[in-house]
């Protein structure tokens, strides 16, 4: 089968690889039907240091199960499945509270503690299949839910996560920092949550606009303290109560200490590209919370479900180019470009 | 009148100055009847540059009120009075949220903002009094309760916040970093909030004995590396669900940090010394929530209040040493050495 393989920063191939097999009687082999490139794929694609022997990509995917280990029980060959960015057995003191990326027998695709590699190949070995993949009757692979199934793999999930630890309630002030799949998804779900005022801070406005379509009531391009100026002016001078930081990287963090109101609270979704940061006196002084994580997707899928499958909302739509295996690479290189919101493989 | 004065680090002096006037109509004159020392009080005790007109001290006190502003209305002469740690006009939005640290109107003692002195001294002009005062009826200067009334102004409401912003419920396991008056306070507040596991943190036996009867259930003298092993010994390797961290150093969030739960909380009421700080990826990835802040205790007292009244609770017994206004600098200097936990000033 394909697979991709990134070797360096910008530096990505397709090779061909044995195909999967299974390892523990708790493993799947999953076909690939759909697959796609993160936002937080692209960290590695500026900051990989040269890795001779590569490594495997992707961590979003749905597909057909095409064959189980002994010990698996709620999925079955033929199954189409939605798999979660994280590996979780499903029966753990974290995975029964819902924290299933604190997993006590998980971990991440293409982790060298789970031993597999990611998405972005035509076939994946899924370690504790049980707790990992969630099984949607009735779907087919020319399904036209797959886009937006395939988001509950990790940005619906996430935009949702982001939203969730936030408190984000009725009549709430949010404002999304980053207008990407994972911004647009938490302008979303926070429109769910049914939050008044989402203000969406992006300057790309086939992506604002997108969020609009998606509940945003106010757009702001402007960054750094004109950004913050121009928030504080939609919201009495005060900031918002919750902000949904959908980005990583430091800027986005002191924009979003920037723009919370007292006593509000910054959830934080995109993966940090730093360690230390400012929480002393600016931020303690003013009670603010800091939240957020990687998403526990695996326990929202079964709750977000239903409205993708009635057509009621439209995740999918952030998906706006799809390419074939072999065109990874160029994959990449169009999201970096931000040619592309985000890429969808179909295998 | 006397009141204290810092000049610099270890310098603090009590001299004769006039007595405050009323300034605003929305101002109170209350004469001190219980003042106390503050464990933040030491920060620039350790760390004060030399400040040649001085700086008055003091948030924390009881008293009579003497005179009000034609404006006052809710508050009377002869009434006993609580000043909450903080100025605050009880009617700005921030207010009626309870965030009364963050009051429009507002401020804290010793601040040019609201140019008044605090409360380490015989009388305090008082700003926004209706908002800020607490009047008890009922207590005369030869109460019993004057310790507990006085925790009241400051330790046992910021107890109370960091166990209430850190959500501590039912069942929950809780460890306190600190044996100060705060940490001593957040066990109280835990314990009343119904936790079952409080592991306090702290060397000082006689603290940690009081810790154990405000309901401390395991005490842990150890630091660092040691210190977070203990209390993951004593969690079945978990680390507790909530932390409340009363110190304010660097390497209590550290600590805190280590001894959290994944998916846990981090609430802290000491005042950082430190900017920058560790919420990169080994926070992040553990789903980690940062909170607390300097604490709205105005908007507690009333909740706080029966319980002291009726006896029930004795938060005062933080106060191990009574002292006169004149011996104000050597009460620092106990308080420094730790020969004291927290000095009550008799005036």
């Amino acid at each position: 089968m394909k697979a991709a393989f990134m070797y360096a920063a910008g530096d990505v191939r397709v090779e061909e690889v044995p195909d999967p097999v299974l390892k523990a009687p708790t493993d799947a082999i999953v076909r690939v039907v759909r697959s796609c490139i993160c936002g937080s794929d692209l960290h590695p694609y500026h900051s990989l240091p040269a890795t001779p022997e590569g490594t495997t990509m992707g961590h979003e995917f749905v597909g057909v199960v095409e064959d189980t280990g002994s010990e698996v029980s709620s999925i079955r060959k033929g199954d189409f499945v939605i798999a979660p960015f994280a590996v979780s057995d499903g029966t753990c003191e974290f995975c029964r509270e819902g924290l299933h990326t604190s997993c006590l027998h998980g971990g991440f695709w293409n982790d060298p503690g789970i031993g597999t590699q990611g998405g972005q190949a035509e076939a994946v070995r899924v370690p504790q299949a049980d707790g990992t993949l969630v099984a949607v009757p009735g779907i087919g692979e020319d399904s036209a839910h797959l886009a937006s199934l395939l988001t509950l793999s990790d940005v619906y999930g996430t935009g949702w996560h982001a939203a969730r630890t936030a408190r984000v309630g009725e009549g709430d002030t949010v404002a999304v920092v980053g207008d990407g799949a994972v911004g647009l998804m938490a302008v979303l779900a926070a429109k769910q949550l049914g939050a008044e005022q989402i203000i969406l801070m992006g300057r790309h406005k086939a992506r604002t606009d997108l969020g609009r379509e998606y509940g945003a009531t106010d757009v702001v391009a402007e960054r750094g303290d004109e950004g913050i100026a121009k928030v504080r002016e939609l919201t009495g001078g005060r900031g918002v109560r919750k902000v949904l930081e959908a980005v990583g990287h430091l800027p986005a963090y002191e924009q979003s200490l920037g723009i919370v109101r007292d006593g509000g609270t910054v959830s934080r979704v995109g993966v940090p590209q730093y360690a230390d940061a400012q929480i002393g006196w600016p931020f303690f002084g003013r009670n603010l919370t800091l939240t957020g994580g990687p998403a526990p997707v695996r326990g929202y899928i079964e709750q977000l479900l239903p409205a993708v499958l009635d057509g009621s909302v439209d995740p999918g739509k952030v998906f706006d180019r799809t390419i074939g295996i072999d065109e990874v690479p160029a994959g990449y290189a169009a999201m970096d470009a931000r040619e592309a919101l985000k890429v969808m493989i179909r295998m």
